[in-house]
């Protein structure tokens, strides 16, 4: 039996509570500045309000400013928070964690410096006090997961990814139940690039949906799936040549992390809802003001956090700009408000290249 | 302008001729000896019955007997028959085919001898007469691309594969218009391994389907989607191990052929059909006899195809089977009509290998 904490009640951070409290285990969850009301309702026995079921009775829900109490003894920290919220924890972490405590992350996400692309994990460790840095252990979560899903305890496969094997199965071991299915990676590069990415190529898959709305279905009731299905594949294409660039490898593409998350997120979500009015020719900023204001659509943040620097490497010829036209096209819609055109003469340009 | 042969009137054949007349070709549509009526209704003026559309009326619809008629003076043969067709194909084309005429595939299969695999391009060259087989060029369609929405003229992104790049270049060149966006690729086997798994892996995906009727929604109204993008993983798994181990490349796999293919394979149609009953705890023969008795269920063919095969190269040792296990158990559920279980801690078991 182990004790852990789990940082962000929000769905994933307390779905991830299921598989541990039904393994016996002591969970502290956490919420974060912005968790205020869920954590009232858990403390209040009523069901979580994003997944509707109640979480273990053995599970003890904190408000953020208990987190030194909360933290106390614990063998782990799980990450449950979004992308927005790895700074905040870096900073929150910094003044109560133990350097010997490992950290599981389930938050997706890269960012850009102008310089160059990070991981996440890595970007968590530049957050944490500089004594920490060298001896934290940070691993992660990948592939698709739906938190609903999760909670509901329906099968889920998932990927655990670090550079130390031997922390990998211990975690897999503290997690794994008959519904959550675990498997190890030590690619932590390619598994951390293909789910972030998986976002924005989920939002670019969702275009379709406005588009089919905006044309309707053609006279002989044919949609538009030949369309999507190529996108999604030029998105996955993208993924594999972002991988390989940045040291992963192509093998986390073409299971879990890559096409198996990429395909779940299609399924529907935020990424899809923004991509729909994107397809409906509404300018990014104005359908997230109008729409979508409260959400942290994951797609977008990612254009955000990526754009400028991607467009940089490219510049500088540190990316090839010809491998990611979908990509590209993400970015001008979500950071300059492009519209949403496919750059059909474009696509799987690489894969010619490749291919020949 | 050329003159081509589609042999083949059901659905895909029919809809390749909607890109060539488009693009001004002249085109002679031969219905097999099971397209009888289609080719009836067509001669009469009326719509395709699959299609729903009516076809160019410069297309000339003929019936089978008329094949020597109809190939005379042409440039091209396209095949769109499905995997059962290949043979009868081959020997109605054995004596009226010059060498000198390429071939173009729609069909999609292997087969297997006992000793070894085969994509189907050898299958039909092995047919033809011992004077062609050297001589005569067969290329290849694949990528996502069902029939009713390439008909009806809307985007659809596909790769034509081939030994002779002077080649695919002339067959893109005949057939791309602003909708049919064509590639090429010269990995051949990873192209046509990648488009033939796509059907036993979407029927495996389509299981799903039956569970979730079966277990219905969870109590917070979760569905399957993380099971079903575990199972696509899967199979994108084992399709790269298949086509690495037959010769092709794995960029094949992580583009149109592999995860576009089978990311539109899953969006319906007949393997998911058959996949709900079979995940509806009905056996493959029962399901079969009772509710599809006179429909082509490609990913069933597959298995039915292969499967002996498969297992005898894993007893021999020239396929690794725990890095199949979603394929045998496919095979298992169709060959030998096997409940639909899935093989949990046999999955993603060469991920594991690979990763580390």
């Amino acid at each position: 039996m182990a004790k852990i904490l789990i940082l962000g009640a929000g769905v994933m951070g307390t779905a991830i509570s299921f598989p541990l409290t039904d393994n016996g285990h002591i969970v502290h969850l956490v919420g974060t500045h912005l968790d205020g009301d869920i954590i009232s309702k858990l403390q209040a026995g009523y069901p979580h309000p994003g997944l509707r079921l109640k979480v273990a009775e053995s599970l003890k829900p904190y408000t953020h400013d208990k987190l030194a109490e909360a933290i106390e003894g614990v063998d782990l920290v799980v990450l449950g928070v979004n992308s927005h919220g790895i700074e905040w924890v870096a900073q929150a972490l910094s003044s109560v964690l133990s350097p010997e405590i490992p950290i599981l992350a389930v938050t997706k996400g890269l960012a850009g410096d102008g310089e160059k692309l990070s991981i996440l994990p890595d970007v968590l460790r530049a957050g944490l006090p500089v004594k920490y840095q060298k001896d934290v252990q940070i691993a992660a979560i990948g592939g698709p997961s739906i938190a609903q899903e999760l909670a509901a305890r329906r099968h889920t496969c998932v990927v655990f990814t670090g550079t130390n094997q031997a922390l990998l199965d211990k975690l897999a071991g503290l997690l794994r139940t008959n519904y959550y299915h675990v498997w190890t990676s030590t690619d932590m590069i390619g598994v951390e690039v293909c789910v972030a990415l998986k976002n924005v190529y989920a939002l670019a898959v969702g275009l379709v949906i406005g588009f089919l709305e905006k044309e309707g279905k053609a006279a002989n009731g044919a949609d538009m799936h030949n369309l999507a299905a190529a996108i999604f594949a030029q998105g996955m294409q993208e993924t594999a040549y972002l991988v390989e660039k940045m040291g992963g490898k192509s093998h986390s593409v073409y299971s879990l992390p890559g096409t198996g998350d990429l395909y779940v997120t299609c399924q529907g979500g935020r990424n899809s809802r923004m991509g729909r009015l994107l397809g409906l020719d509404m300018l990014y900023s104005q359908a997230k003001a109008e729409y979508m204001p409260n959400d942290t659509i994951e797609g977008a943040s990612l254009a955000l956090a990526i754009g400028e620097t991607v467009e940089a490497m490219v510049k500088r010829g540190d990316l090839d700009g010809e491998a990611l036209p979908l990509l590209r096209t993400m970015i001008a819609i979500v950071c300059d408000d492009a519209p949403a055109n496919i750059p059909w003469d474009k696509f799987f340009a690489n894969a010619a290249k490749e291919f020949r």
